[in-house]
């Protein structure tokens, strides 16, 4: 039942999570954000964090199958499990008065999801920059060794006035450090 | 209180609403989808369909502002009022088999929302196929003459047993046509 | 389609709307909450100020219908209306440091209600104390003559820091006197 | 910050969890449903089935706690844990033909969820009829050792048209026996 959807939207995946920061190229981010300087090596898909539920019925839809927005809810899930394995406590930063917000969020769908599927998000983070962080997902359907989504969300951090901030530079570092080698 | 986000973020909003498909460019589906004829001239931003409600208490988050997935929700709300206005019953073309599943989702989140705010969604098709169909989204604030968010959403056919289908021509007319002039 | 559940389901709604607060009787708060002083007529169904929007895709389950836990979204919007209509800016009484909780919420789910369906929430106020107010509401689908859904929510008054407090007596007035007189 | 709700809710939850099934009285079902017969004795909270999981950012809402129609949800993911550990697989009981929709829901909500808590969910069936079923939940915060919500839902077999129906002997019996001892 879980087949994947028709082929032509699997365009070459492997292209789209590992090449070049797509999105930002596409709202023509990348001129108004260069330089763009990593002091570490950039994260990938091999470092990612991998988190494991099951669909609930509540996000299935008259199709029966895992409506479009739920991914983005995943996402988030697979984010906070990055976070607390690269040993960030988000709630703590909240309430010294960083927000992180989403300011842009994107998400292919290859295959459906159903109601009790054991489904796994991988989340890595694609670029940390004090100001802006770059999250990217892909969703799986381990019993079958299906893919269903790929993803990426753009986030900004904002003081509790919703202006622009620049997270703290030792907080910064537990971004950029990532969940280190064997996170998963 | 809604102010909008950092102004890296609000990157010529007009040339991302009205330029090129790029979210065919990024997943590279242009190659693939090529020749697109177009029976009709291309809808555009000016003949969408306008949708307006209020936010719920139960779209905001811890944050205060309005969560990034239910912009996905009010881009539906968008598509199903934008059906109505082309006389296109999608309850009926699901009875006789044709599902529209989603199988790319992209938002740009420009500033936030809150609870009880009055919003529009307009809502245009910006590409119509047999088999694929590709709407564009604007979410707004009008008392403060604010964009909110931006996005697309691009969809396929697909029958019961979940395979790729092709809509019956004159279904499919109805897409083409949209809602006419003066549909708003 | 939208054919009512099974008839033993179906018990007398109107005794069930109209008649004592259930709700209080089976958890024994009555013996808590006694004495009651209205200082005005208990509202009734009669001065319900009704709401009317149309079902979203992204609300219907695998089960083609609606899934259960939106009907208490579905009462928060007739909630809100109800306070707009009372002349309540319920954002402002936030920020003045009282908010609202819910406490407790039933539903009965009577007829099931599916995608693009038009329904209507009518909400009432049951009760209104200064830590404590009672609504109820109804879910009905006009086109079809049918009740959908009846419900209470029971909410109390809490500071920020989360400590029951008591609403300031010029605010509680004006849920007291709800929206009036032909208020719908 | 999780501090319990305003005493005066708290009204003796014992007496609620493990009492008589309020629910069935005021809504004067049980006149309907008598004799309820139950060929094994009644399950309890004893023998419940816990779920663990963590409050998504997701479900938080502007007050910064989770929006109360996520028990719901909860509930329906611990009432599907339930059915795992008693050997009902839900969605081949869907496939054959009967579906269980819900009827009646209800929630008191004791004291607040917020982000990144990892809550638990006790379900257990309170009564097992072929055409019908009660579950209750508990809803824990484990690293508190505190009760935020408790619940019941009732729900009815209905046939894919939306007819009442009732569940064939076999399968009902899964219910009846349920988990069996030492289910969590």
């Amino acid at each position: 039942m879980n087949q994947p959807y028709p082929s032509p939207l699997i365009l070459n995946p492997d292209l789209f999570l590992h090449g070049p920061p797509h999105i930002i190229d596409i709202t023509g981010a990348a001129r108004y954000h260069a330089p763009r300087i990593m002091t570490r090596k950039p994260h990938s898909h091999a470092d990612g964090v991998e988190t494991t539920f099951r669909v609930r019925y509540a996000e299935t839809d008259g199709q029966g199958i895992v409506y479009s927005s739920h991914y983005l809810v995943w996402f988030e899930v697979g984010r906070t499990e990055w976070c607390r394995r690269a040993g960030i406590d988000y709630r703590r930063i909240e309430a010294q008065g960083y927000l992180l917000v989403v300011a842009e969020a994107h998400c292919r769908y290859l295959a459906p999801a159903r109601y009790d599927d054991e489904v796994a998000v991988r989340c890595w983070l694609a670029s940390a920059q004090r100001r802006r962080l770059e999250f990217r997902y892909e969703v799986r359907l381990p019993a079958a060794g299906r893919r269903l989504a790929a993803g990426e969300t753009v986030h900004v951090w904002v003081n509790r006035e919703g202006r622009p901030a620049m997270l703290p530079e030792p907080l910064h570092r537990l971004f950029e450090s990532g969940p280190g080698a064997g996170a998963d």
